[in-house]
């Protein structure tokens, strides 16, 4: 049967202020649909029956979480081990009630406009993974040259809603490079959504992550050795462990109006500009500025002859940081970290 | 008999949002002494017996002005008409008390590191007012080629102390004009403090602006008639109406650690910087930026990577402008003033 597996358990510190600790990025509501990870669940319920949507979040985030999406079963990682083994242990649990589970896994904050169009997109690549044992990404087709993204690449021009065999995963490019593979049609944004069979993942964790395999399943026959076992897990992605060197890769090349709200530049995208090109939030007045993103839960954000700017005010902390450097937020949690002002992280 | 005037009814909107309509600069504590009102009173009176300082204020910023200062007697000014008729106001009704009244007159938004230093200016200052009938200006030796002040240009190089006569006012100059005039040793900072007889002051203004002076003898008569008779009134400044056309003003050079608190940009030069040549009050934080000027009465200020911007949360507001620009400040009143917005200002 078809389940949807959501990965929640990010800590989206690119996102601070708004993103925190214990209410990361996933719970907030940035885009207009409102609770990014509501949204992805109800998406997502469209196509599949309810109970079998799962959540794979942070032990850390699990009261907020449910909070937020009661209705909907959560299996919590004890510690953040990147999505390898979020999702083998999402696999190992899933498969033993339903051994011929099929997955389809998305990470819950990202953003998309066209969501019958991906709900379609999904099921092309649901019925791949049934029908040929594949792993069926779905490969967002790029509107922009973003830098930020890693990319598929196909033999040829990508069709829409085909099966397309990948030929490879592609790093983050830099920009002449992201600009080539957007104008050549043989390169499609890697979303982190794909499909495939819970036994056909267990498989390749077996041969590529044998540690984490073993580990999983044992975790999924007994919940109570979950944090002695994940502990030492390594920490590695789905795509670096198995997917870049895994037989049968295939893509559906999918136009839904995708984004991932990976950090502050990318809102924007989201939401939208108004004329001066400022992507406004809350109470904000910019004179003489344009390409700033401003943020506010309150108070009024006032600024002259700034430009490029993203200008977050959330809860107790106010963020100045050139979109250009977005992803330079991190430092700012390294650097509270390291004072000892945790409190505000 | 010696008397304090101080000039508070600015409305100090250079420095919104800490500066508000009903709480304007002056009310504020900025320099590191606490409420610059405050500072200023205590100053003048290490020289001058009680009840023998006046504070002049806008009537929409009595109550708090007598807040912050109960013990000092106000004179309110019905609307805000510059200095010259609020210098009247106040030598008109001194006068009817003390025909020979000697005024030290300064604004409150000031700031000066070497408060003896002033007191022993001003002396020399009030000395010169009562046994010359002078207008005495208190001069301040620059430390910056400042072109955002006035400067009083003297005939040979400024000795400390003594009492020079004044050759000329020069309007805000040029970089290129204030760097001659800080090296050339002549030129001194008007910062708007001087000290005159009461009586000589209103023979002034009898001759350059006849219509203020009758208004404002009259309404030291006749109080109930203040609002009819100063809303008429010429809105100029002291400066213009009578010191750049007097005879007899003079100046006492003074090396006081003085600084004028007009606009954000002023405030390193009192607050100091710290080794990144930030200047921070509150919880802030700014990595990888210089030149920064950070304020926050309550939630944390982070930045990543921007320098020489001026940051302020104050209230129910947040500022964000380049340094070079904080005079542009009054663009935001304009702008909220012309939406309906006046609850920000």
């Amino acid at each position: 049967m078809r389940h949807a597996v959501i990965l929640a358990g990010g800590s989206g510190t690119r996102l601070w202020p708004a993103s925190r600790r214990a209410r990361p990025k996933q719970l907030i509501a940035l885009a207009a649909g409102g609770d990014a990870l509501v949204t992805t669940a109800t998406r997502i319920g469209e196509q599949l029956a309810p109970g079998r949507v799962t959540i794979v979040t942070a032990a850390s985030q699990a009261a907020a979480t449910r909070e937020v999406v009661p209705q909907v079963p959560l299996i919590e990682e004890p510690f953040g081990r990147n999505t390898a083994a979020a999702i083998g242990l999402a696999a190992a649990r899933l498969v033993r009630s339903d051994p011929d589970a099929v997955l389809a896994i998305m990470p819950a904050d990202q953003h998309v406009t066209n969501q019958p169009g991906l709900v379609h997109a999904l099921d092309v690549a649901l019925t791949a993974a049934e029908t040929t044992d594949a792993i069926a990404t779905i490969g967002i087709a790029p509107t922009r040259a973003e830098t930020g993204f890693g990319y598929l690449e196909l033999a040829g021009p990508a069709v829409l809603d085909a099966v397309m065999p990948v030929v490879r995963f592609v790093e983050k490019p830099d920009l002449a490079t992201a600009e080539r593979y957007v104008s050549s049609g043989r390169y499609l944004w890697n979303a982190g959504i794909f499909c495939a069979r819970a036994e056909r993942l267990l498989a390749e964790l077996t041969s590529k992550l044998p540690a984490t395999a073993e580990a999983v399943r044992a975790i999924a026959a007994d919940p109570a050795t979950a944090a002695a076992r994940y502990e030492p897990l390594a920490s590695i992605s789905i795509d670096h462990a198995v997917m870049e060197k895994a037989l049968n890769v295939v893509t559906v090349p999918a136009s839904v109006g995708w984004d991932d709200i990976g950090s502050w530049a990318a809102l924007p995208a989201v939401r939208g500009e108004d004329d001066a090109h400022n992507t406004l939030a809350g109470d904000a007045l910019v004179l003489d500025g344009t390409g700033n993103i401003v943020m506010t839960d309150g108070p009024l954000v006032a600024t002259v002859g700034v430009s490029d700017l993203v200008i977050v005010k959330s809860g107790d902390a106010i963020l100045v940081i050139p979109k250009a450097r977005a992803q330079d937020v991190r430092a700012i949690i390294d650097a509270l970290n390291a004072r000892g002002l945790q409190r505000f992280t």
